[in-house]
């Protein structure tokens, strides 16, 4: 069976991933792996943080000839550039909204605290790695995953056509560092991230996601329904706190009679003529795309003083955060969402 | 470890469940248990189904002196007043956006399309019963879960104080056959399901949830976050498309510094002035209300007649749906809603 | 995925099996299903208990128009003729080396201590359903599963043909109620039985199992070897206490030329010229018939005294066991034996 | 829960573990992996392999200041000294008896075959590191773990005391690299080593392990019986071919008088006066020693002329293996077959 499991912290020797259940004989095709890699790339430019390391993925085992063995595939990144004198400056007192106190509490106190340990978005970039290998998996299936950023702060941008979405729409979001569907679009949400950052401050958004070439007939009723395995992949990822399938929380407010999709056959196939279910129906895939789109909360660690508690002493306190972070991670989250997405696909389809 | 296994069809002998891992010595408290089951029953009125039944789970196994074994848990609930005619009227059409089409193809058309078989709401019966036996286990941490309906199609009622709430809350909800946190309100989401209904339509809506007591440091990073969790719990429900914790969607418009729960001690606990996160960090509870939102979309059983293909001919057809069916399944789902959070947090914790 | 589950306890209301990850459409032919649930049902002749059943299993879910749906399946076999008195005459002493004193410790008191509850040999009856169901899906893939009483006492049978054994080996032991290779021996191994019983005693034996039909490729080395598969599904059968693949513990004394299974050329298929390997090599299979033996120790329900504690006074005691006993399960076990294994091929090839 | 997941190729970068689930605070005590991944390695002698490596394991995560963090550890061991030129001078002739040929079927030519890959008895070395931090999880429970090599060929050694058996029993063992209960039948076994290597041949075994410190009430009936859970642990290691708890086998031809274990109180404790079931009744142990005992057949790579297949062209060949193999790996069994059961326990226990 199919499954990943990612390791590391923050400022540990590495961070990495191990997979099994692979099929073996996938070619780990390095540009694309790279191109994967670039995507989640911190970059300059004030969008992202200034913690910029190279995050060139080496597996250790499972891979042959450049291909998959089909045996657990190992891959570490080292970390680099790590400066934990920042964190240590303001050791004990647990950043708002963050693992800090949480990890205090399951851990015992023992888990690494600097630089947010293995609660860190740094924990994204062997996701990343993973999510490649899945892929080129879903590739040799001619399924294809993409996503877009759709909400930046109040900035929102149009979305996929539910029905219509194929991989070529995918193709311009993968090539650009900053995936919209509206380049103009785009440099407002740009803007409200800089107006963030200006501000000590950090700002939210959403990712939507589609998968193209998805057969019907994937999942199942209960708790391997599709919505239940992708949901679970999807809430691995740090900061995101909801998800909905179609028309997601739009459905509250329809009729029946809006909400259902029509249904006929087109060259033989059965197709629905809008998608407001999301490519999904009773946790199975219906053959149209599948569309859900996740909320990304404001990155947690902000400049501003913000009120907390220390841990050593378990005192209220006050918190400057120091350390570089992201003021808003959405434009680094498509790549990561999508590859969430793919592992949650090979998990279902393996 | 624990888990559950929901079995049966609509027009089938029986449906279940099996749990396993339980605690031994659980009192199963019968009154309570019917208390559930009343709930989720569908009554005369107009709100629900005229399919009414008696729903006496009989426990098979696992049980002795009243009292859980610790060995497996199996009880059924026999079907009663099935009416299959009504179904095989239409036989070989699929009803749009409900699971017939994909359980099709899934099953390669050998599974029970009677009454929507395993798909059919029916099955959230055995659900119920589960999320009971559940509830008397996390009663015994103090830990009690209550829903109540927050949306019906247009009509919207006021949300949980996240950080106030107290299992207090949840007494008139349970005891309440239609859980509204404004009983006017209540009334107005009435009448927009009897509009609904007397258009042969049916209406959506969202129910919140809210678990109190939830010690902090359940959960982890990744896929056993307690988002992960409980979404793939709750994604098992039929007609869930999304779920959001804490603020959810509303996230993505916010600052940071307005998104972060500031954080201070009180009574030698540490606590969050807001809750805007709903209870969970880095996918570990923070020892706050444990709170999120589930949309519903609208029955997909609809008098309207509606365009669809023949599963049998595989050609256009155009369906007029009969059968007993909900014009809106919110006033049910409250229950639905907190069974699968009582068992997903019965996963997370034992 | 494929997975099972028995539940149920022996003087409960019914014991059974919900079955999950089957493939649709197998067709559950009755008679087979019948044939194999007489094997497992204890008989008048003094050769096993008298507690005789009709045994007749009854499917709630996961079947319609006789064939599997591919959703969950389960299936319930009433208790009749139960005797609890018998049990409550020696209630609260543990018999010796029966589950009675741990199960008392995992379940802290509260499992259902009459007739052996969950550890019941009754409990068999589900796994021989749930291995009937197994074999009907082996059976299109052309892989049957057969085994014969080895040893019982002293006496011991010849064994298997590793090399040579062909499904057509397996039909008179399926149609025997005590199978042999050897009717001569068999005879001999119900005098060593009837011995035993006369005694107030009991005896042990050992069931020889083969696989065939079975493809090369199915297993991985590590926690998924073939033999960590067969090996967890043997030892879930009541009174096993250890398993041999090929030439199993004979292997200890063997050098390496005389342990390796010279390979060759063979219709174009490779096979190997001994099987002293059982089948499996690095844990996956070789094409080969699989073969294993497994010991069934000595009923322990026997009539004589023996030094006991009293559970509820925590005393020394003795006890004269009541109740109604096989004086060996060998005659049974076969069924049993082949039943676990076809549901641990079930796990390795679904 | 927890879990751990073996990776690495024998002449490939790395071998290694990914462990989850695991207790954070564990003291990783350096002093006692070392010995335990000193007790694994080959040593110069002509007992084992002239391979010999460092073998020293590096944590990569899931430890901070010397102490388990409770997040994912991964660690890694470097694979040094490989000679990959012998294996490639008889490339594509399967070694009978070896996971070559099954390995071409289950990944489809895809794996790695230098030096066998992940076949490779090298795997052991991150299990023995694996099963290191169990030990010290365990100790912590005051649970030890303890084996012996019992057989060499015919030389057999006395067996434990099941009933008397003591931690203290197991520090010569551990202290030794040739770990036998008397001396001299030792030095027996080693000529026997000797002898099988003098003819390019290679002999086998069998190891018995103890359980001491263990909890009466660990396990359950069925697939989570404790004996399922250590033998699917133990039939991960490579050349292990039965394995038999108690009196294992013997059981077969005894009277149930013979195998019940008596049953008393001794110091407010239940005891048994024997041990024959091996500490595990109904599934579940009952506070006596485990005892089990594992077939480790011989080496299957010796320098002998084999028949075999050429996997290139399949077609028969003959095989004189090259490289560099133990002749038997009693020796270094003891250690691996600790790590498994230590491993398995953690399953059971945590």
């Amino acid at each position: 069976m199919f499954s990943y499991q990612i390791f590391g912290e923050s400022h540990g020797e590495a961070v990495g991933v191990v997979m099994e259940g692979l099929p073996s004989g996938i070619l780990l095709d390095e540009d694309f792996i790279s191109r994967e890699m670039e995507r989640r790339r911190a970059k300059t430019g004030g969008l992202s943080t200034t913690r910029i390391e190279s995050d060139i993925p080496k597996p250790l085992s499972g891979v042959y000839q450049g291909k998959t063995t089909g045996t657990p595939l190992c891959a570490v990144i080292a970390n680099e550039n790590t400066r934990s004198g920042d964190y240590f400056a303001t050791q004990g007192l647990a950043r708002p909204s963050h693992g800090d106190y949480t990890g205090f509490v399951r851990y015992h106190g023992c888990n690494d605290p600097r630089g947010g340990g293995h609660f860190s978005g740094r924990l994204t970039a062997p996701l990343v790695y993973a999510g490649a290998v899945a892929k080129l998996i879903l590739k040799q299936r001619h399924i294809a995953v993409g996503a877009h950023i759709a909400q930046v702060g109040n900035v929102k941008d149009r979305l996929f056509d539910p029905v219509q979405l194929t991989e070529e729409d995918f193709a311009p979001l993968w090539a650009e560092s900053f995936s919209v569907l509206s380049p103009e679009i785009g440099e407002k949400m740009k803007v409200e991230i800089q107006l963030a950052r200006l501000n000590a401050d950090s700002v939210g958004g959403v990712i939507e996601c589609g998968i193209t070439g998805m057969p019907a007939g994937i999942g199942e009723p209960g708790l391997t329904s599709l919505e239940s395995i992708l949901s679970r992949h999807i809430f691995a990822v740090p900061a995101v706190k909801g998800i909905e399938f179609g028309d997601g929380f739009a459905l509250a407010s329809m009729r029946g009679s809006q909400a259902n999709d029509p249904m006929r056959m087109k060259d033989g196939k059965v197709v629905t003529e809008t998608n407001r279910n999301g490519g999904i129906l009773g946790g199975i895939s219906n053959g149209m795309p599948v569309i859900f789109r996740v909320v990304i909360k404001p990155t947690s660690s902000i400049g501003q003083p913000q009120k907390t508690v220390n841990l050593d002493t378990m005192e209220d306190a006050q918190l400057v955060v120091k350390g570089r972070h992201d003021p808003c991670i959405l434009s680094r989250a498509s790549v990561v969402v999508e590859s969430a997405a793919a592992l949650a696909l090979c998990e279902a389809l393996l």
